[in-house]
Parts: structure tokens; C-alpha cells; sequence
């Protein structure tokens, strides 16, 4: 089954279009885990052990592994498996992009070595440094492509305009082009975008010109999106785009609470509340 | 000492603006090196022991690490050691980009966690996602931004027009601008560009929008550029630009070529050659 059909699959079942992002930040752990990487590896069990039942999808971010060197790879790799184990779908939110013979290792590192399920990927290189990624997502595998970044200057590149269209406009087409030959049963392609939450004007101009992407959404919370501002992003059957929220779920409690765990379940599920509300009001 | 003083001085010092790109591709080692991450760092501490003295800054790919998983990663650590050890400077292409908390994240795994000298940082997000890397810039590190990148497919968001200009001459004038701060006594700044040998008209237009910014030149060889196509990259002193060969000095034998280490010294010695004879020819 590609990707997207997974996706959209999983998101119908679980009725949960909420990922939650796995960034570890250990000073902000509770009390009990370590401040290294094996006190990654449990924490971040105990949140998938806690969210599963709560979310399709979960979204590793890999500089926060990478900090910490070899056994942070080690740590993400665990992750990884312990996720796909639980039945989630894992999307790494890497952002890699270089020349064509680079970015084939890059997508055999994430996909082979790694086994994620779907990449997030920068533009700035053009097709050639998009194209090993997406010669994946004819088997089971995605990527989400940079289009519209949540952050306050991703508007110094991608709001110039250029004939007439912005930048991220003209990105929003060449993933719409470059996905066509991915959509799936769902209608919907494994060749998505990046759309902000901070950003519902875009994200609403995106949508129609993206109608057969997914878009992965984040920004929600500790950014300032909220679940109103991340509707634009859905299309009017309340599907197409999944939502992360990382330090909203995963640090909703202080190191000394011994009650984090129920706070993050609670967490969770006022998310998926509020974004089903919002899909299906 | 600035990143970008150190740099000035070691090409001067060595009459070397060579810069070897260590992308192990286990396949193409001579036979004696296991296709693996523990020959990986042996192939690499060979070439380094043979170029040591013919170059000042070496280029580890990342995603060539990245592919053999945290093995891979132990073996980017022992390279980036290894050739620390040999007086080298370490810049390393991983071409990452990332929201403020996230970019920091990064920057705390290069600068700290592997402790190299410099780092590819991509600008798709924008100065947000580019100033956790700045910060080390003001002591003894170096970024280089992509502005226009080597590979054929760059066009598509780098050529775009946007008042009157490119976007990597808008690009361009942004590194400028954020470079000012870091200008060393070599009067260039530890904030450079990456600008492809295969664009040598496009590199002519950047020199004099950037002309206190190092540019880190890659594609020669391989990729098509030659020691004359680089030549625009330099100011007329031959000085503000590294040129980045990788195939063209590791894999210039067959596996089984036991005469294999003669022939990288000559091809590192040939490249030397040739780039002074256009620098100061």
C-alpha cells in the first residue's frame, strides 16, 4: 500500500489526525529517565506506549538525536523501531536536500538503514535533489516538502515574488507536478508538503493548489497555531493534513511531576479533540 | 582565531585551495578496505595521511555516513578526529536548515558533539533557521550557505526572478549582509557561500555581491567544472574561495589498483597544480 493510502487510512481509524513530535529535549524530562540517550529511548517508549491508541502517526525530529552524537543515532533508531513495533506510521522530520548521487544516500539512510515511512525534505536544489526521495514513494514510503516553513523569517526566501506568484507558490505547484505520479486508492499523493500553522492565509491559497497533497502541518501549540488556524489546511471532507504538536504533548508537564504521564495522555486527546472539532464542525 | 582567518592562513601557508570531499563509497574502495563503517575509516585515514600536506580543509559528506546508521556516525566521528589530529580543518556537508530551536539543535551536534570547524547550512528557511549557526561564527567556527548550488536542476527555485534579480543574487546579498558581523583580519568574513563550479557566469555576478565572503566551490571533476570554470569564484589576489574535489581525488583508481595511493597524491598534486596555475596565472 503507498504512503498516503496508509495515511489516510490510519487517520480515518484512529479518528486522530494529531502526530506528535518526538524532540527530545532531556532537561525537560521527568525526573526518572537520564539526561542521555538511553534516557531518550525510555522516555520516548513511554510516550508511544501512552499516544498510540491516540495518534496514526508520530514525527522523530533528527537534529535533536544527532546532538548526541553516535548513540543518538543509536537512540533514533530504537525510536523508530519501537514506534513501527506499536503500529505507528513514523515520519522523520529531517529536512535533507542536496545534489542527486548525496540525496540517494540520504534516502537510503532513511528509508533503508533507518526503515522510516516518510521524510521531510528541502526544495532549495530543485528536482534532481528531490528525485532520489521520491523514487521511493512508488513503493511504501513518503516524503512532506518544504513549501511554507512555520518560522517568523520564512518569509525572507519564500514569500519573494516572482511573476506574479510568491516563492511558496511556486514551490506549492512543483510538488502538486512532482506528486502526480504518486496519488494513490485515497486520492491523496505520497508526495506531500510542509504548510505552518502560523500561516492560514497560505496554508487556505496552498490548499487549491495543492488539492491531492497531504500537507503535514506544524506549528500547532508552543509556535502559537492553533486548531482554528491549522482548518485551512484540510480539505472540506476534513482530510488531507496532520498536525504536529511536539512540546505540547511531550513537555506538558514540569521534570518534578509525577503525574506527567497522565498530563500528556490528557494533552493528547484535548489535541485530537479540538483538531476533530475543527475538521468536522 | 576566526573560522575564516584559519582558513585564509592554511591556504596560504599550504598554497592550497583544495579542498578533498571524503564521500565513502565503500564500493569503490580499494580492495584491502572492508565495504563497511570500520573501512570506511580506514580508507579515510589513509587519504588523509596522503593529502595531509597538499590541502588545508577536508569535506566529509554527511550522507554517506548517515547511510551505514550509527555505525556510520562513529565513523564520521573518527574521521572528523583523525583529521583534526593531522592539522586539517574540518568542514562538513550536511546542508541543514532548520526552525530557531531546531537549527540549534544542529548546530550543537556539529560544533560540539563532532567538534567541525565548519558546516553546508540551506537557507530555505531563512535567517531564523540560520542564526543558531551565526552565533559560532563569532568564535572559531564557519558556515557556507547554499546561494547556487552545482547540481543541473538548481534553476528551479535559485533562478527564479524576483525584482529585477535572481534569487541566489537575492540570496547572495542576504549572506552578505548576514556575514558583516564575522570579518576577520583576513578582512573575509566566517560566513560563506556555496556557489557550484558549473556555474561560472553566475559565480562572476556573485563575487562582487559578495566579496568578503569565502566561497566553498564544489562540482569540480565529476560534476563537470574545470580549474578555468572556478577561476570567477576567486578575487584577483586568487584568494576567497576553496574548490571542493571528491571522485576526482578518491576514487580515481579501480578497486583492485594496488598502485592506488600513487595515484591519489597525483591527482591531489594535479588539482593543486592546476587551480594556482588559474589563481595566479
Amino acid at each position: 500500500m503507498s504512503f498516503a493510502d496508509s495515511l489516510f487510512d490510519a487517520v480515518k481509524r484512529k479518528n486522530s489526525c494529531l502526530c506528535v513530535g518526538l524532540d527530545p529535549r532531556p532537561e525537560n524530562f521527568p525526573k526518572e529517565f537520564s539526561r542521555d540517550a538511553e534516557g531518550i529511548v525510555g522516555f520516548n517508549k513511554e510516550v508511544i506506549g501512552l499516544v498510540k491508541g491516540l495518534v496514526s502517526i508520530v514525527k522523530p525530529q533528527s537534529a535533536f538525536y544527532e546532538a548526541f552524537g553516535p548513540r543518538g543515532a543509536t537512540a533514533f533508531q530504537e525510536t523508530v523501531a519501537y514506534a513501527k513495533k506499536n503500529g505507528l506510521l513514523v515520519l522523520v522530520d529531517a529536512k535533507r536536500g542536496d545534489i542527486g548521487s548525496t540525496a540517494k544516500a540520504y534516502a537510503k539512510a532513511f528509508f533503508e538503514t533507518y526503515g522510516v515511512d516518510a521524510l521531510t525534505v528541502s526544495p532549495y536544489l530543485g528536482l534532481d535533489g528531490v528525485k532520489p526521495f521520491l523514487e521511493y514513494c512508488g513503493e511504501d514510503k513518503g516524503v512532506f516538502i518544504l513549501v511554507k516553513t512555520s518560522n517568523p523569517s520564512s518569509s525572507d526566501l519564500q514569500d519573494l515574488e516572482s511573476q506574479g506568484r510568491k516563492v511558496y507558490e511556486i514551490m506549492g505547484s512543483l510538488v502538486n507536478e512532482w506528486g502526480k505520479e504518486y496519488v494513490g486508492e485515497s486520492c491523496f499523493s505520497s508526495v506531500g508538503a510542509v504548510v505552518g500553522a502560523t500561516y492560514p492565509k497560505e496554508a487556505e491559497a496552498l490548499r487549491k493548489i495543492m488539492p491531492a497533497n497531504f500537507f503535514l502541518v506544524p506549528g500547532l501549540g508552543a509556535q502559537g497555531g492553533t486548531a482554528e488556524d491549522v482548518k485551512p489546511a484540510f480539505n472540506r471532507g476534513g482530510t488531507g493534513a496532520i498536525v504536529n504538536s511536539s512540546r505540547g504533548i511531550t513537555q506538558c508537564f514540569s521534570p518534578d511531576d509525577s503525574e506527567w504521564r497522565v498530563k500528556v495522555v490528557e494533552a493528547a486527546k484535548k489535541s485530537v479533540k479540538d483538531l476533530n472539532g475543527m475538521r468536522f464542525g
